[in-house]
């Protein structure tokens, strides 16, 4: 918890738009949990089965939901959303370092490459022939944008993130370290002895406000490109196979892997390390629980799971072997029950 | 879908060794699945059950096997294994940018290193002492070729791979973006109060005609080499653990882990985060479904599962509930059985 | 198996401190296993279902425990923890190249950077402003280190490793290529139309002795600071969300998913491709099978295990039919008893 900046909590009320109740003078240096805040830090209650840690809470100030008002002798921010306003208040306590709007000299920029103004392009970065970098936007040191690559404003590429040929990310994008993008889908077809490689020919298109993170790889499409669109938010070591479109704010914890083709609806969750086959497509604000196979499309708004959660594993072995008999044992049930007749 | 190359569909029949029934001056300008192909394009038909979609197509031409001669009215190149002649056909329309054979100066190139005629070597890339580098090959910008490393003739390495040292690659190796061969293998021994690193003396062996996808990680041996037979095909985020080998042709698709001295025969295809435990071995032309994880060696050709297929969260609670009590349920029903007689 | 070392057998078990039967004057020059020594290997017995290999092993030396002296007539060290003994011998026949501590002239070193003696900087490594480098430590080529993170003495960072600002490592972490530390939690609150940003406001402590595996990534804390505790050993692409805590001298294997905020015990095992969903704790010296889920907190020490275990696809696919169907079974089983009754 290291930041160096400090608010009146009067000035937060008013670049958080929510109703301040309690002292406006009352100086706040950072955020906190409820549970581990000191005085001059703002606290906030999203989860009301929280609430009880509000009487001895040690924060200066809380952002809470109105019908919490009386919870407390803290200060207060009031919002309907107070995890929403906790979010836009983290921004403004944001330390992370400014970067410079300069070309390293180390980077390797191609001439014909078009750089707006207020780009920042790091140490060593290499930008090819024909890319396109629209305004405000940052590559971080060790990334490659590979030829006519087109990255729209805002846009922040953290270090050491790789673009291949002819990828189109839209505005404010960010991408995290080590992230992939445009690799070739893995596409061949065998012949009978080896196989053959199918060259991929379309590309990824990645529209506005998209989150990559670290060590995601989006591959590009066979023939027609693979779409990510509007809000979507993937997070670390996702794989996304090549034609894959995902629908506008979905939302992709880590460790999930969504193979070739397969379609997502918006507003999806797929829960950590989750995986989708091929070839699917899930409908629209479908959730999906941790380390769940969607092995089948989904067509229904819902909650799937598929797994059998954690056991002791010596209890668990006897479970494992009578799934592998499962189908004989339901026959010895319809047995008796025939009997029993 | 972007690529500037055009051809005569007589030229294209020649290029590709295939039958040409209809008009050899029609021109093609790309490929297309049947569904989404527009005039210009060349379509193909590899899955029968997409023959219906022949009649309403409006490629300008279409790959197909003899069967379906008399299906449409469109130009038609033959062959028995029209998926294999699409993966040929792909390349000649491959618009992945041209790389110059030269060093780049910004690259850091060890003078003990012999690279061979023709090599590209990209910006910022890093080739240590006594690396060898076939004739043609690509190193893409910012990639790492550690010490002592062998790379063969004609392989492409995507920018930002990190090769550790005494590595070998043989011909025509394809490695992508992120991709990392020859780091430590995974070994420790528990002395009692922490864990004791084992030197991962032993290193990684490609064969030739392998591709690796971004973000794999190869390990290197623990004492002998991990060893990647020819033709393999990996797919991004694969993990391979030390001393495993994997065998000739076989096809590992995403996120699959792979722990330390699994053998993996030949023409094998793990499905998607697929995982096989270590130290066992499986037979040539096994199948694994998505997900599966390989917990014992499996002998013999076949398909293999594991897991338990996704449902809607509420009903498969229920389930899950009654998997814990299989033991017990069976008894119930032993019993049942006994009284019963 | 390369490596250019060659030790009297004497010296040997001097340097590993252990008791010494047979000739001292034996030279060993590499490790092998039991089944694959050569002359002039050492080989070693830690798991005695091999013991039979003894016999017919080749090796010129094997280290093993006392009660298999008289299992062979080679020459032997001897010793409780021959695994152990193993690991350390491994160390003395390491042949990775020597890195010399130099910062070289193609790497980006900020001014304000604090580099101690011995460090090596390689090729085109970049050092941001504030960074701290202890005495003795490595960063090898294409490595970021974001302003003001602060790296121990003797670490050793490979090749493409990319570390955010303000993480803090001890002393002697080694991370192999591609990981990254300190990238952004996966954090945002829904507005009911889109996903906001939560500013990752914490950072990554990393203790002494901590091993990291290639592509491993682990995301800073969004208040506090996601923690990685003394001996913990990681292995490739491992993913720990923002908030972990990971327990002293814990070994994670590859693959492996943590969600945000759990809290994992001393000295665990987590099994390779495992997951642990968010905001749990696991005990000490709890071991996860490989794939399962730790979907519910573990309290006690023990094994724990879900899914399934591979099965031939068609059989499986009957068995998931009836695990679909288990409440319902468990009920026809349940009138069944009654009716007998």
């Amino acid at each position: 918890m290291t930041n160096a900046k400090t608010f009146r909590l009067g000035t937060l009320a008013e670049l958080l738009q929510v109703e301040l109740i309690g002292d406006s003078d009352c100086l706040i240096d950072g955020l906190a949990t409820l549970r581990q805040a000191t005085p001059g830090k703002l606290g906030f209650l999203s989860n009301p089965q929280y609430a009880n840690q509000l009487s001895s809470c040690r924060a200066s100030a809380v952002i809470i939901s109105p019908k919490f008002i009386d919870a407390c002798e803290i200060n207060k921010l009031i919002s309907d959303t107070p995890y929403v306003v906790y979010a836009k208040a983290s921004k403004l306590f944001d330390s992370s370092p400014e970067v410079p709007a300069i070309i390293h000299p180390s980077s390797v920029v191609n001439e014909s490459a078009e750089i707006a103004e207020d780009v920042s392009i790091g140490a060593n970065a290499v930008i090819e022939a024909g890319v396109v970098i629209g305004a405000g936007s940052i590559i971080g040191p060790g990334c490659i944008v590979g030829e006519g690559s087109q990255i729209g404003e805002d846009c922040h590429l953290h270090g050491n993130v790789s673009i291949y040929h002819k990828v189109k990310l839209g505005n404010r994008v960010e991408i995290h370290s080590g992230a992939i993008i445009g690799a070739d889908g893995f596409g061949f077809a065998f012949d009978g002895e080896k196989s053959v490689k199918i060259v991929q020919l379309g590309s990824v298109q990645i529209a506005d406000d998209v989150e990559i993170g670290a060590g995601t790889t989006i591959d590009r499409g066979a023939l027609d490109d693979t779409v990510i669109e509007q809000g979507v938010k993937i997070d670390n070591q996702v794989q996304i196979g090549h034609n894959c479109r995902i629908g506008a704010h979905s939302v992709i914890c880590g460790c999930t892997a969504i193979a070739g083709s397969a379609v997502i609806g918006k507003y999806c969750v797929l829960g950590g390390a989750s995986g989708v086959v091929g070839h699917i497509s899930i409908a629209d604000k479908v959730k999906v629980s941790a380390m769940s196979l969607v092995s089948q499309a989904i067509d229904k708004e819902g909650v799937y799971s598929s797994g059998t959660g954690v056991m002791e594993t010596a209890r668990w072995k006897k479970s494992i072997v009578r799934f592998r008999q499962l189908d004989e044992l339901t026959k010895r049930l319809s047995r008796l029950e025939k009997n029993q007749k």
